[in-house]
């Protein structure tokens, strides 16, 4: 729906520009195939856009090295060579953030979570990208290892044009109202279900 | 879920390799957010695997670009010139397909999209791509421009190894029933319900 209409027009005093250019929490939720390829597709718009990119992978494996993310640090360079599109910033909560260098410790997921969102608190407050992609971040959310209240009130008070993408099954209510936009992605037929296997270029 | 395991291992004699490597046709249907997003999503991860893809887009105005096309294109570039990914061919519809160089006449929609189809149907039968993409394809099916039996009998009887990927609202149930992966995109929530106008860098 590209450039479509809104239904209605707020009383808010706000101008079109405004109303455009207002900055949104997006959510990607449900069972269904596709909420982080969608956020992904966002991101590659907002490449394209010259936006600055933090993408914070919440549940995978640090081994675990998706398409999606050659292409986007194949984007950063691209950025970083000719000036084209936006920089890209990628962390992966796997093993440890890799902001953080601790030594060979053994994994504390509920830790790294936390330390996680506590980093993305601090580059919201710095207003460090524009758009933030928390891929599975529902899960932490749904697990307790990261307070929903404080994500929530975190969100709806960040300064600034920063939007914020959201994925993963089960997301909290709380969330889910204090986001403009949420789609849920709904299993109708996968074929996983008649005993296909995951493949190379559709599921990674 | 990535490298996820099936639920059931179908009594079909096909080796795990072979189930592993079934060309799928995938369907993003229904009224939410992100089904050309996560279609576009997808195919940057078919780029990175070496694949070539095709897009073609039947509802969209040639006057239109979205991000996506400028990101696809820009890659298609990187591939030629590294031979990084893979190749990417992208059509529109709207005033006429690169392909078909008609004079200066004025738009037939449906002609336009049956020789779309007709296109797609002669590249499939020679498998020219590994992914077609065929975006908001739901809409000339929905209205007669295209013949979804036609288009049924097409992709259950296609050679080779060629993924498909079709969006679009409104997808007719036999579509559905060919399909080996069916996501319907549910809108709980939308900006545009609150006047927000859509946004450089979210809805294009």
């Amino acid at each position: 729906m590209p450039k479509g209409q809104p239904e209605i027009v707020p009383d808010d005093g706000l101008s079109t520009r405004q109303r455009r250019n207002r900055p949104l929490v997006m959510v990607h939720t449900g069972p269904g195939k596709g909420k982080s390829t969608a956020a992904f597709g966002l991101a590659m718009r907002a490449w394209n856009q010259g936006w600055d990119i933090g993408v914070f992978q919440f549940v995978k494996s640090a081994k675990w090295r998706i398409g999606e993310q050659t292409v986007m640090e194949r984007l950063a360079r691209l950025h970083d060579e000719t000036g084209e599109g936006g920089p890209v910033e990628w962390h992966k909560m796997g093993s440890g953030w890799s902001w953080s260098r601790k030594d060979g410790t053994e994994d504390d997921h509920a830790a790294d979570a936390a330390e996680g969102w506590a980093e993305i608190k601090r580059r919201l407050a710095d207003e460090r990208h524009d758009l933030y992609l928390l891929d599975e971040f529902t899960y932490p959310m749904k697990w307790g290892w990261v307070d929903v209240d404080d994500v929530v009130a975190t969100l709806a008070n960040r300064p600034g044009r920063q939007h914020v993408v959201i994925t993963g099954r089960d997301a909290d209510p709380r969330l889910l109202e204090v986001a403009d936009l949420v789609t849920e992605m709904t299993k109708v037929k996968h074929p996983m279900d008649a005993g296909q296997k995951g493949q190379r270029g559709i599921e990674w």
